[in-house]
């Protein structure tokens, strides 16, 4: 198998870029990596050759680019020509930790959508205290949704779940705003109503109080919501430690004390990093297309490269395009 | 003034209801208070009659009573017959700790809405990392809202936050997944258009993750989004509150050194509480009602009461009031 992987996309390019590189070669002797950028400043990490490929190219889209524009624009980019890899059959899938919107836009006009799929969905997965994390799409490929589009993105976080994690019959929630099924909005309450006939296992209205404590294996929002949610998850932890490290620099006991508790705290701190998940996976496409965190060190690079081989081994792009084939001869 | 609390609701009614009562009777002399509740029990923790009525009842709104359905029927509720008084005139405000979505409607239906205002909104204040706190609204009052009344809420809420917090020209943003201009789903995008033009100081559209950084002082939101982000937040704290206690309790060494750092970790915790800063505040009906947390113990009952005194000292309503006309002349 052969992943592409954008060279220069995210803070830490190319050099963790090419260190996770690395990591995936060594671990899995199925798979081929195409390294697309600048090829010199790549060479200055490669630590060995095997199984790999370099395309050069000294286009970057950047962080601050207007998405779509650039994908349009930049047609040599480093994250363009890895898409483009995977729409001319010449690897399997690809990965970029660069411009979340660019990435977005590449794969829905390079990669292309599969047939009957009518939004794709942006799926990461978040932590759980339990440890087992749970899946949510979407965070925001599309702000407004129809319920259709939700009871897409649930088989396909279904399907994902299932092949590439080994989850067998994952529990399907509605985030909502109660657990009783006539809560919340026009939107959910219409997909509350298909979602029990999907073809899923449909657990009802969940809570986002609860999202952390591993409720559901896969949780379904509109774009607008589920981005709302994830970057409310972030930042009210991001305050509490930062609170946490205020509180523990107070005195100089608490600092002796803190220093104690050190170890602890960085188990705490690693429990709510879920680079260690894998990337955000852009469901819908004809290829898995991931999306690794902007600020990825080489082994969140590397979990990104493990979860798009895990993708295209499974084939969840083939099993997602007949169950929706499947669906659509169902209810049309 | 007179304020007619719900002495019933709650977890820890009358008990709490009835000492919060007592120190907001000591605290400030210009204020009578209305216990509506059980008599007997209320008696029980009466430490003295000054300035005290007490209505006596014998019927309670639960908890997991259906909301509309128990206000239209449970007419000698103690939450109804507490709205009641306000309705009457004999009560200038109420308060109740009591089931949510009943007091929602009783404000409604018994108080009454101020003419001109489409929708109430609830809208309780969240704590910052600097202890400003934000309020936020609409936190589940309307799950559908249309651009019009999140206009509305944000003049209500920026009225309520210079008017009863004495803040200055209050910071109003618009809560969005992103801060650009053209960002979100068609609701904020439209909002966005009209809040350019209303009369308050409208900062933008500001994220979920910047929120307890104190971003701005009123963050408005559609209802579903509102609770939603509301609950997140509460989630999140909690978890980590939650994983921090099992990893401080891991080991004999790191349980000795937490136990030092057992007040700096209680700070953090009260940093957290935001029933220091009163209860959620029912906007747009003709008189302040003031939903005090259901677990309220008498400080946070104190302080719900202290916001409804405000409320009715400043005139929060009359002001909505002359806002809600004077933007309706302009904009027909």
């Amino acid at each position: 198998m052969r992943l592409a992987v954008d060279a220069m996309g995210g803070d830490n390019a190319p050099k963790e870029i090419v260190l996770g590189a690395m990591k995936a070669i060594e671990k899995y002797n199925d798979i081929h990596i195409v390294l697309v950028g600048n090829e010199s400043k790549i060479r200055e990490y490669l630590t060995n050759e095997e199984r790999i490929e370099i395309i050069h190219t000294e286009e970057v889209i950047l962080g601050t680019d207007e998405p779509v524009r650039a994908v349009r624009r930049k047609k040599t980019a480093s994250m363009v020509l890895a898409a483009q890899l995977v729409a001319d059959g010449k690897a399997d899938g690809c990965i970029s930790a660069g411009n979340t919107g660019a990435l977005m836009a590449a794969g829905l006009f390079v990669v292309g959508r599969i047939e009957g799929i009518e939004r794709p969905a942006l799926a990461p997965t978040l932590p759980t205290i339990g440890g087992e994390g749970f899946l949510l799409l979407d965070v925001g490929a599309n702000a407004d949704a129809k319920p259709e589009h939700l009871v897409q993105y649930a088989i396909m976080g279904s399907i994902y779940s299932e092949k590439a994690r080994g989850i067998t019959s994952p529990r399907v929630g509605l985030l909502n705003i109660g657990t009783e099924e006539k809560k919340g909005n026009e939107l959910v309450r219409n997909t509350y109503e298909l979602l029990k006939d999907a073809d899923i296992n449909f657990v009802g209205n969940v809570e986002s109080r609860d999202l952390l404590d591993g409720v559901a294996d896969v949780i379904v929002a509109d774009g607008f919501t589920g981005n709302m949610v994830l970057k409310t998850i972030e930042g009210t932890a991001m305050s509490v430690f930062k609170m946490l490290k205020t509180a523990l620099t107070s005195s100089f006991k608490s600092k002796m004390a803190a220093a104690v508790l050190k170890p602890d705290l960085a188990v705490l701190k690693n429990k709510m990093d879920y680079t260690e998940y894998g990337g955000a996976g852009l469901f819908g496409l004809k290829a898995p297309v991931i999306k690794a965190h902007g600020s990825s060190d080489a082994n969140a690079v590397f979990n990104s490269i493990r979860q798009a081989r895990e993708m295209v081994e499974k084939d969840v792009s083939g099993t997602i395009k007949t169950a929706v084939e499947k669906r659509d001869s169902v209810t049309q």
